[in-house]
């Protein structure tokens, strides 16, 4: 558990700091994960040429690299990325969408994480499942897995990658292999909205690019995430006004 | 007409069945097809990848093939997925926006047509009418043309391919060559949201996840989106709050 | 300073000739400036493969270059559009997303304007220095210049290339190298969404469309943009809601 008062210093550093998340990410969430990033204090940029990767990613603070509408160009950009910002030192995030469904997404996520070795790896629990064995189908990007059923899975993985994992769910779990923090925030409309999980991931983003400390920028984007869905549960019983009381609510955190 | 009742059991079998619907779509609409799915019931995944293609459909409850933003690669991707799902006995949702606007839209919309076989092609009127006739000129991807000028055309078109032929408009028409089915509920906002129109394709491969009788399915997916506009346009006067009371009434639907 | 009456004139047009504008423009923002066109009362249309370029903007009243999320392909249709969008006379606005940030931005913005030549430029701060001087590092898309700065740049490079200069801020700043038409309203929370930029770009096209003084159009498309956001920021204190209303306020303009 993270106290309640080191989100708010973390949060407050991402209002200062602002700092700019750059990711190559898929389509569908692209909008509604920049307006996240935005709302939270922080700034987002969206590139995936080739060629301007090199100085995108040395004026970004971190690296998101989502796989959620893949394609070859893509997969080179993300290397390519991953790369720069692994010897820059910039915090990347790999998100697995949808790993487990295709060989194209697992083993993507496989190559990404051999080659680029993620700082954090945020997904749902059949996704890090599926990166951690490769051996489990999972039915596209809705997780119908519980993340208690994949702790100790996220623990080995962590351990073993170095990594930071954090599998979300009705419970998030966050670990660096030793310790395990739990986020219970949350609110079930998020699973009717489109991006959640996308959203999670950039904001742990641009929580890691504040602090060094992963694994408490992890648990700190998913408290985010979590007591902005809580918030806008309590304003909205639908998801198309619980998506953008959500927003409101990331902006007004701690306010 | 279809019985409210009909209705009534359709949005339930989504609803219980949850079904996956595979998009390749356009960029513009991605993130409101999809919230409209989740809000529905329906779960979406979208994806490209000519090396995904097999391993998706195989996943997917059915495939949506929307030609709103085309390249190369896209429509290799779009056979590549309509053969497999025609083959896995999937249902398909052809949308041929912008049909009629230019060659490559028009012709790619008939080569799917010719090659994949569609079970259901929704479109606007002029659309409609381009695929049909392959001899008009739309002014984009609005509909200039009433969908009543073109339901003799829809039933040929349906007769001639086998297709169940939904044609959008203030009313729309639904239509297998034999039997046509009215919506009349709907509003006038719905042409100052962008993306309605996928939004109808996609819920219509939700309800031809569910229930194989595709002339049914289509005219489920219109009366929903004309109920949930109606009730929409009763909250809201203004295209920003009707687009996110839209979504809020497709979730609210029957409830 | 432009007249209200010559706005709502201009306005007036916009909402009775329905411009269809034709975007080849960033992931990011497609949504939102598509609904940011049908709210004024134009139309949007997407559209980036090379072969249909020639139609697309045969049919549409103007097009609009965004640099935002570029590629080969797309810059490639960029040019491609805009020669044909010149020849046609069809009003060409450039949205130079980032220039400053990359060499790839920077250098495409340049090459557009030395092989298309847009009517118009519109920018923020520090994009339109960077175009202008091509010696300036932005930070990502966000302006961390104020407009004041650069308003003698923008006269220049105005007299120099032709191009109307539109520098986006707190205040706005519109210029053909001779006259400079400011505008003042706006709000704060337009920083805290994604896309208000590129949203004024196409509300530019949008009012270029219909009135071939592109100095008032672009000047008119700011006054647009500013009265809507100060609506907008009368019914909202967070950018969730922010968002919404301000779709809700171009539609509401003068009404």
């Amino acid at each position: 558990m993270i106290e309640q008062s080191v989100f708010n210093e973390n949060l407050q550093m991402v209002r200062e700091e602002s700092p700019l998340v750059h990711s190559i990410t898929n389509f569908v969430v692209m909008n509604f994960t920049a307006n996240a990033l935005l709302a939270i204090g922080a700034s987002p940029v969206m590139a995936h040429a080739s060629e301007e990767m090199e100085e995108m990613v040395s004026i970004s603070s971190s690296l998101v690299l989502n796989i959620g509408t893949l394609s070859n160009k893509w997969i080179e950009s993300m290397h390519i990325a991953g790369k720069i910002a692994k010897k820059k030192g910039k915090p990347i995030v790999l998100d697995p969408v949808g790993a487990g469904a295709t060989f194209l997404r697992t083993s993507t996520a496989h190559t990404i994480m051999d080659e680029v070795r993620p700082d954090i790896i945020r997904g749902n629990a059949s996704e890090i499942l599926a990166v951690a064995k490769s051996a489990v189908s999972t039915k596209g990007v809705e997780s119908t897995l519980n993340p208690e059923d994949v702790i100790e899975v996220g623990k080995e993985l962590a351990t073993k990658t170095g990594s930071v994992i954090s599998i979300s769910g009705e419970t998030d779990y966050i670990t660096d292999g030793k310790t395990v923090y739990k986020v219970t925030e949350g609110h079930q409309l998020m699973r009717r909205v489109t991006g959640t999980g996308c959203a999670a991931s950039v904001l742990t983003a641009a929580f890691a690019s504040v602090n060094k400390d992963y694994l408490t920028a992890a648990t700190c984007a998913m408290m985010a995430m979590g007591k902005a869905a809580v918030q806008a549960g309590k304003e909205a019983s639908s998801p198309g006004t619980f998506n953008y009381k959500f927003i409101d609510a990331l902006y007004n955190l701690g306010k």
